[in-house]
């Protein structure tokens, strides 16, 4: 434990966090974290740390105690909680009244609505009937339907064809939100920070291309991206930023249409799984920027740094020791930035991730794939 | 602490093992660290520390221990302990038969020699008679006197222009070299990786500019340099680095003279001042590959990204709180990137660096230096 005051208590103790950290040692930001576990992926590199539960008050008032800022490895600490840390003093960043929306799909799609975003059609049901009535008024099936809480990753969504399909999102007990599904042609992710004093940057807007419901590789810039989609994208993140008044990093996930349109699918309130390849392929990195607006510093230039920038996510696969297949695959990959999590590998879970950049975008999206590849199978399809 | 075995043992706790941790995170290396306070530079980030002496050898075995490899933040821990670390099993890299040369000028002046590096002349010096002898046979006045051991940033180094001038010298007790002061043109640094299966890289020769004897400024790469001189200092780090069995990031500090010829002034076993313009200019920093190079990983391109990188140190000045003077740096120099390395400001000392990237060197000069003083005094010279 260090002896001096921490300048930001990091709520959860996943890689976000542990990216926070290694944007903080250049900047001098002394970090406290609250962890869910002794060994959790930030805890492995942040040594003010605690232990504990951040669904607990006196968990969350331990950590907060003496730092001068609190922000958020992720969005589940509990609003009722943040109201007590606020009302005893301690800046919240992003604060409870707009994390909110980050943690409420429903609240969230309702206040978009009031600051004219473009969304898909949705409506909050509470039945089958509420349900039939929603496909009906956006001409049937298929439609989407989302637990308004605790979803990510693709868990908590269901694409439903028919009436007896959201059986299982019913019994669930969850609030639910129906949504027009969107036929999209791509996803994109708009990527900004945000200081109490106002200051805005924005990133590149950025592609991100799914497996499973889950981000798997995000290309920066977006390819063959129309200025007017660009102009749009960036005026949605900026709209909802100051419209919810955040501060620090967010993500505005965003489904583009056949016909140009932009239309939001998902909020973070925090640096997100879409602006990792800015590490290494942007001037000022998300991690670094969000540090600087919490803390209501100047915002670093967030220009590309490459011309092509790809990053892929490592999803546990068959490989267990990803520290020992790290020379294998910078045997085979060398100009690859490898980024490991310090996470035990699970089926599916994010354990680290790979940057690629350079100035050809196939061989760049080939070098990324192939050091993931490398990282989950111990092969690649070559 | 982390219940997992560590890879690597750091010894010394100052600004190159802090930078080690951020390379690390992102090879997921586990770190551990001995640091010599427990609020030394390295030890405010790196959770697994050990508080102690470098020159304790129960200190430095607890380090050791259970670690796969030992490295080091500086080359002063004693040979007789690397000695028994080493017949105790712990591989130490660079191993101390290399270590020796970085730790004592005069055997490295000797070895040097016989691996028929061009150095400037220089003799072991006993007294004022021998340094009498030396001054004839390299032509009179002036000469360099140095301590064998342990000086650095200027330190334990004189000029004599005089037989008086070196009684100073003579009263420490200490071993002395004396050598041919060089009217050099400029320093250039080599800075080189090697790995212990033998695969080495080379980071593009830079040019390094000292102010009272302390490295101040450095320029990556070296303006105007002739293809033979960038040769040269290649051959020359790249001997020494086989020569010398060298495992890790070793910097070989150089004098180029008006007609055109390489001397080698100094070496550093670890990276180096000349080179922390690679984490924010080069593809792989130099941190980054003294860890994989001391894990025999393989070694990451060194390219630069950029046109020039310069690096200014920030030296402590009259600005004490340097964390409270991120804003102003931040406001008025936007497009630079600063590293705070957490330690008290005192004269003189060491406390952080800028780096600023660019193609228009002027303009990249200015802008570090610029931020630089600004951290320094509060104000710059515009």
């Amino acid at each position: 434990m260090n002896s001096q005051r921490p300048d930001i208590a990091v709520i959860g103790g996943g890689q976000l966090a542990r990216m926070m950290q290694q944007a903080a040692v250049g900047l001098g930001v002394r970090l406290r974290l609250l962890a869910e576990a002794e060994d959790a992926s930030a805890a492995q590199v942040i040594p003010d740390h605690i232990v504990g539960d951040h669904t607990n008050l006196s968990d969350l008032q331990a950590a907060a105690s003496d730092a001068r800022v609190v922000t958020f490895d992720h969005e589940h600490v509990p609003p009722p909680h943040l109201a007590v840390l606020e009302a005893e003093g301690h800046a919240c960043r992003p604060g409870p009244h707009a994390l909110i929306y980050a943690q409420d799909k429903a609240l969230m799609r309702e206040r978009l609505a009031e600051l004219d975003v473009p969304a898909p059609a949705h409506r909050v049901v509470a039945d089958a009937a509420e349900l039939d009535e929603f496909v009906e008024s956006v001409g049937g099936y298929p439609v989407v339907v989302k637990t308004t809480r605790g979803g990510y990753d693709g868990k908590g969504v269901w694409i439903i064809n028919e009436p007896d399909a959201a059986t299982e999102a019913f019994a669930t007990g969850a609030p639910l939100l129906a949504e027009e599904l969107v036929f999209f042609t791509r996803e994109l992710s708009a990527l900004i920070a945000r200081r109490p004093s106002g200051e805005i940057v924005e990133w590149p807007i950025v592609e991100s291309r799914q497996k499973d419901g889950i981000c798997k590789e995000v290309v920066a810039p977006a390819p063959d991206l129309s200025e007017a989609v660009a102009v749009a994208a960036r005026d949605i993140a900026e709209r909802i930023a100051v419209g919810l008044d955040v501060v620090g990093v967010m993500a505005v996930e965003l489904f583009e249409t056949a016909d140009g349109r932009v239309l939001v699918n998902e909020l973070a309130m925090r640096p997100h799984n879409t602006g990792h390849w800015s590490i290494d392929g942007a001037f000022t990195s998300q991690f670094e920027n969000h540090l600087r607006a919490v803390l209501d510093l100047p915002l670093g230039p967030v220009e590309a740094r490459e011309t092509w920038s790809v990053m892929v996510n490592i999803l546990g696969g068959s490989v267990d020791d990803l520290e020992g297949q790290r020379a294998v695959v910078l045997t085979r990959v060398p100009d690859i930035r490898i980024h490991l999590y310090g996470k035990s590998v699970k089926p599916g879970r994010k354990v680290g991730h790979v940057t690629a950049v350079g100035d050809t975008l196939p061989d760049v999206i080939a070098r990324a794939r192939r050091a993931a590849d490398l990282f989950e199978e111990g092969k690649t399809d070559e």
